[in-house]
C-alpha cells in the first residue's frame, strides 16, 4: 500500500546494518521504558537522575563508538541513530549523552596517554563517572578563541585560573576536560587538562534561571590556583584543531538529536489533528493542516537522508567538516521551524507540558544556540566555499 | 540627525493627541515603576497580584473607552496605546486588562440594562472586581459555534449547565459572562449572562500545567444546574454578532499589543548587541546582526502604522472587520519571528530569565493561538475576498 | 456588508484629498485607455513610445510636486499614487516617470540656477524633452562613490571624461544630468552637469539583451572629452548629499509604484481563481489558495498604510530617510514575492504573456535591484540605528 | 584541505558506480561543447533544433533504462544524473529528454505490444523520431482526470476527438501518445493511444506567447475524428496507474533537473561575486552574501542526497511515490528560491541574458509549475499521511 513507508520516503532504514537496526530499537525501548514517563516531572523540578549515567553505560551508549576500555565499538551511524532516538526525548538527555561520549571519552581517547585512558575511559563507558567540557567562558561564546583560562607551567605539573560558563554537567561532574592557555601567551598556546572533582580550587555552581533544557545541569567551573599534575595534561593535542575534533563529534550527534525531536512533534501533531474534531471534521482534513504536516515530513527526511551519507563517509574516514556544519545549521533551524509549527497546530493544547511539544520547543533554542549559533556555521560554510573570512 | 527617528521612521507619535501621548506616557511609567519589577519573579511563581486589577482602575485603563460609569472615555487609539506599553512587560497583564475591558466591560455595556451597567460597571472599571468572559470549551477551540454548555428557561430565570475551559482569570473572577446555548435548539440560539463567583453550582479549577502565560490565571468553569435569575441575562444581544462583536475588541488590542513585546525585544536585543563583544569587536558591527535589527524595525513599524490607521477609522466609527483579522494574524506572527530572532541574537544569555525575551517567546505562543490562529484569520480573509468559505 | 472593504481594509482612500483622489482617478483612466492596450506588444518588441511623454505631460504627471515652469504642484502623497496606478501596467512606465520627475527635473529644480531652471523645466513638464540621469557606471552599482567620471575646470567650463552605464532612457534622452568627480580628486569633488544630446563627443548606445524592463530604453553613455560650458553646471549641489537627495525622491516613488504591481497581480489572481474550475469547484475555494490571497492582501495594505504615513510625513517636510529605505527595501521584496504567488495560482496559464503577471515577475528583479537592493538598505537602516557601518 | 569538497559535502560522488561517473561525465561535456554554445541565441529565438534529438540518441540518453531496443540499459540513479547534467545548460533540453524518455518510450515499453515495441522504440531511442504525450487539456492542468478527449469503439479500431493542450514538442512531434475517456463513460475508461503526425484529423498548433522554456516547442493538438486503429492501442494500460506510472518517471526526471539548473546558478553566482569589486572588496567577502552561499550549497546537496537515495531505492524495485512527492515539490521550490538569490546577487549584471540565471528563473516557473505544483504534491503527501483526501 502506498501509504506504507511515509514515515521513511527514502527507505533510509534499509541502509542500516542489523546490529545499527538494533542498537536503535533498543534504545527505543530504553526511552520508552525508563525515560519517557519521567520527563514530564523531571523538567518541571530542573532534575536531573545521575543514575541514568549507570543506565546509558548498560545500554553500551556511552563512548559507544571505542573499540577499546569497554566501548560498544559501534559505527558513528550507530552513534547518530541513539541521538536521535534519545533527543525524541528530551535534548537534554541526549546533551548529557553527547558530552560524555564526544566532549570526554573522546579527547581522553584521541589526546590521552595509555595511563589517562586506563585510568578513566572505563568508568567513564561504564557511566560510573559523569564527565564534563570546560571550553566555554562568559565572553566567549561563538570565538572560543579568546578564553581568557590560563596555566602556568611548573615543575611537576601546572596552575590553572580562570572561569568556565555554560557548561553543561559542570554541577554533577566527576571529571573535568578544561580548555586553557599559557599565562602570557596567545590563543595558540592552548593545551587540554583532566581535572577531578576533588582538586583544590575547583568549584562549580549551577545557572539556576535557565529556562531552556531544565533537566539538563549547567553551571560555572571557578578555578583558582588549581594544580595539575603534570600526568593530567592531555599530551597528544594539536591546539585548536583537537578543541574543534570534539566539538565536531558533538556536532554531528547534535544534527541527528533534533531530527528526533522533531520528528517526534512530528507525529504527536500527526495524532492529535487525525483525532481531533473542528468544525465537524478532522482537523487533520484541512488542507493547511496537511501542507504543514507534508512540509514536517519533507525536511525531516532530507535531513536524515543528509546526516545518513555524513555517517557513512565518517565512518569510512572521511573529512566530513563541511557537512557538520551543514547539519548542525539546517537541522536545528529546521528542527525548530518543525516543532514550532507542530506546536500551532495543538492550539491551546500545545501550551500544556502534557502535550511534550513546548519543552522540545523551548529546549532547541538552546541546541540552536550551542556548539555554533546559524550565523556561525553560515560564515563558515561560506568561508570554506570562498576562502574569504567574514568574521 | 539622521539616526533620531530610527525607533519611529513613519512619525506615528505625530498623529497622536496630547491626551493620548500622555495615556501612553503614564502607563509605561506605570510599568516601569509597578510591573517591570515583579514580572520575573512572578512568572517563576505563577503568580498574579491581583490588587493590580486596582492600580489598573486608577490608571484608567478598564474600560476605558467608555464614557460614563467611571470610564475615562478615551479613544480606542489610546486603548491600543495602553495595550503596547502593557505587553512591553508581559503577555499576561495585557491578557488581563483585555479580558476585562474588551470581553467584560465592553458586552455589559453595549448589551446590557440600565440595571446590570450600574450594578457592574463601576466596580470592574475601578478594578474592585474582576471579569472573566466563560465562552471558549475544551472541543470548540477555533470553532465557538459548537460550544456545548446550555441554557433552559425557567418560570424566573435560567438553569445552566456546562463547562468553559482556557478561560482568563476565571480562578480569580468575581463576576463571568457566560455564553449558552438554548437546551435542544441550535447554536443561533446563543445568549450571554452575568455570574457571579458565589452562585450555586458554579466552580473553577486552574490549570496548573501551563507552560506560556503564566502570569495570567486560566482556568475552567463548572456549570452544574447554575440558576441565573432573569435580570442577569444580557437582553440585548444579537446571537453570535455580539460574541464576535467581543472577540473583535479583544483582537484589536492584542494586535496593538504583541508589538509592545517584539519592541521591547528589538530594544533588548539592540543593546546586547550594541555591548556584546565577539571576535574583537560589537556583535552590532557584523551584517547578518545589523539585517535582523532592520527587519524588526520594518515589520514592527509596518504594523504599528496599520494599527494606526486602523484605530483612527474605529474611532470614525467605521468597520475594520477586515483589518482585524489582518492585524490579529499579521502581527502576532511577526511579533512572534521578531522576538525568536532576538532571542538568537543573544546567545546563551538569551536563555536566562533575567533577559526577558525567553518568556515572551513562549508568552507569544498563547497570544498567536487565542482569539483565532494565523490559519483561521487567513480564511475569515479568504473568505471576505472570495465570498467562498473554505473551513 | 463585511466584504465591502476588503480591498482597502485600512480606509486608505478616506486619507486622501478630494484632488489626490482625482489625480488617482483621473491616471488610472489614462492607463486603461493608452497603455494597457500597448504593453504587451511593447513588451515584446522592446518599444518605448517617446510620444508617451507629452501625453505624460498633458496628464501633469512630469515633474508634478514643482509649483512653478508648468509643474501642477501636487502633494508628494498625489506623486505616490501616480506611480502606483502607472505601475500597474508596467515597471518601466513608472520608471520613466520616476526619472524624468525626480532624477531631472528636481535636482534642476533644487540645485539648477534661474537660467537652468527657465531653459530646462518647461520642456521637461510638459514631456517636449526627455531627461536621464547619469550617476551609475559598470564597476559601481550599490557603491556610487566609486565612479571614476571625471571633469576638470578648464577657464569656461568643465571637459567630461568617463562612461556611465545601465542608464534609463539614455538612448531617447534629450537631457543628461551626469555625476562627475574632480580629476585626482578624492570622491568628495562630486559635481552634476546638465549635458544635452548633440554635445560633441557625447554618444549613447543601447543594451539590447535586456531580459527584464524591456520597454524601458536602457543603454550606457560615453563621455569623451565633452566641454560643458560654465551655466551647465548644477551650481547648488551639496556633494553627494545633492545625489542622495534625488535618489530619495526616486525611491519613494519606487516605493508606491512596486505596490501597484503587486496590487494588479493579485486582482488578475483573484480573478482567476475565482474562476477556474478545479477538480469540479472554483480554485478560489482552496485554504491554499485563499491564504495566498489572504497573504496578498497584507502585505500590499501594510505597504500602502506605510506609504501613505511617510507621504504625509514628507509633504510636512519631515526627513523621511529611514522609511524611504524601509519602503524600498519592503515594498520590492513583499511586492515580487506577491506576484510570485500569484505567478502560480495561474498555473500554466500564469506563463503566457496575455496574462501579465509574468512581465511583472521580470521587471521586478530590475526594480528590486536599482536604487539599492534590498541587502544595501537593510545594512543603511542597521547604521541608522546602531550608528556602526558594516559595509 | 578542508574547501576541497565544499561542492560534494556528502560525498555523493563516492555513491556512483564508474559507469554512472562516465555517463555523467560524458553528458556534462556533450553539454558544454554541444548545448553551452547555442542556448542563448536559441532562446532568444524561441528555437529548438531537432537535430539534438539524433545527438541525444548517440549519446544514450533517450530511453536509457531500457535495455532492449537500443536502449543503453543505465540505471535510474545514470537517468537522474543525466537530467541533472542537461539541466545546468536549460530546462527545455532536459524536458525534451524527459518527455521521450519518461512519457513516450516508457510507456510504449511497458503497456506496448511486441509489434508495438519493435516499431516504435528503436527510432525513438535513436532520436530519429519525436514524441510527445497528449494528457492535458486547458480545463484539466492539476486534475487531469476531468479531460475531455473521447474515443469511440469501431470495428477496426478507435475514432478520437478532443484538444490537448500545453504538450511538449507536440509541434515537432512524429509520436503522440494519447490518453482519451470512452464516451459516455467516465474518467475511469481511460486508455492510451499511439498515434502519428500524419493521421487524418490530427493537427497541432503552436503556443507563441509563452515567456518561459522558450525553447522547448509546446503546442496543441487537435483530434479531429482521427482513426486509430487497434493495433495501436496500448494494450497492457491499467487505467490511471498508468498514466501517473509516466507521470511518476519524468517528475524522478524533474526533481534530479532542477538541482542541475540551481546547481549552475549557485557556480555562476559564486564566482560572480568572488570577482566583482564593491567597496573595494569582493563581493563575496560579504557576510549577507556568505551567508546566501551557504543556503545555496546546503539545499542542493540535501536535494541530492535525497535524489541518490531514492534512484537507489527504485534501482531496487521499491516504491518511491512518496518520495517522488517530495523531491518534485522539494527540488523545485528550493531550486528557484536558489536562482532567485542568484539573480540578485548579479545585480544589474544578473539581468542580461549572457549570464544566464535570469532564463532559468524564468524557466523554472515552468517546471515548478508542470507535473504536479507544489500546491499538489504537499496535498498528495498530506493524504498519503493521514488517509484523508482535502482536494
Amino acid at each position: 500500500m502506498r501509504q506504507n513507508n511515509w514515515f521513511d520516503p527514502f527507505y533510509i532504514q534499509s541502509h542500516l546494518t542489523e546490529e545499527e537496526s538494533n542498537i536503535q530499537k533498543n534504545v527505543r525501548e530504553f526511552c520508552n521504558k525508563e525515560l519517557k514517563s519521567i520527563v514530564i516531572d523531571s523538567n518541571k523540578k530542573n532534575l536531573f537522575d545521575i543514575n541514568l549515567y549507570q543506565k546509558f553505560g548498560s545500554l553500551g551508549i556511552l563512548g559507544q563508538t571505542l573499540n577499546s576500555h569497554g566501548g560498544s565499538g559501534t559505527s558513528n551511524l550507530a552513534y547518530g541513530l541513539v541521538a536521535y532516538e534519545i533527543e525524541k526525548v528530551d535534548s537534554s538527555y541526549r546533551s548529557s549523552i553527547s558530552v560524555q561520549s564526544s566532549l570526554v571519552i573522546h579527547p581522553i581517547n584521541e589526546f590521552g596517554t595509555e595511563e589517562q585512558k586506563n585510568n578513566f575511559l572505563p568508568d567513564l563507558i561504564k557511566g560510573k563517572k559523569i564527565g564534563c567540557f570546560g571550553l566555554t567562558e562568559s565572553q566567549a561564546g561563538s570565538d572560543p578563541s579568546s578564553i581568557k583560562t590560563v596555566y602556568k607551567k611548573t615543575k611537576d605539573g601546572y596552575i590553572l585560573n580562570g572561569t568556565k560558563n555554560w557548561i553543561t554537567n559542570a554541577p554533577i561532574a566527576d571529571v573535568f576536560i578544561i580548555w586553557a592557555i599559557e599565562e602570557k601567551k596567545d590563543h595558540k598556546s592552548i593545551k587540554g587538562f583532566i581535572l577531578e572533582k576533588n582538586f583544590e580550587g575547583l568549584k562549580t555552581s549551577v545557572i539556576e534561571n535557565k529556562t531552556s533544557l531544565k533537566i539538563s545541569p549547567t553551571g560555572q567551573i571557578i578555578l583558582n590556583n588549581v594544580f595539575v599534575p603534570e600526568n593530567l595534561c592531555l599530551k597528544n593535542t594539536d591546539g585548536w584543531k583537537s578543541v574543534f575534533s570534539c566539538l565536531n563529534k558533538a556536532r554531528f550527534g547534535i544534527s541527528w538529536g533534533v531530527l528526533g525531536a522533531a520528528s517526534e512533534c512530528w507525529i504527536i501533531a500527526k495524532n492529535y489533528v487525525e483525532n481531533r474534531i473542528m468544525f465537524k471534521k478532522p482537523l487533520a482534513s484541512n488542507q493547511l493542516i496537511q501542507k504543514k504536516l507534508s512540509e514536517m515530513q519533507i525536511e525531516i527526511n532530507l535531513g536524515l537522508a543528509s546526516c545518513l551519507l555524513s555517517a557513512k563517509a565518517l565512518d569510512q574516514g572521511k573529512d566530513i567538516i563541511n557537512a557538520i556544519s551543514i547539519l548542525k545549521k539546517n537541522n536545528c533551524k529546521k528542527s525548530l521551524d518543525i516543532i514550532r509549527d507542530a506546536r500551532d497546530m495543538l492550539g491551546a493544547n500545545g501550551l500544556l507540558d502534557e502535550y511534550h511539544i513546548m519543552r522540545h520547543l523551548v529546549n532547541l533554542e538552546t541546541v540552536k544556540t550551542y556548539e555554533g549559533s546559524e550565523d556561525i556555521h553560515s560564515l563558515i560554510l561560506g568561508k570554506n566555499q570562498t576562502g574569504i573570512s567574514s568574521f
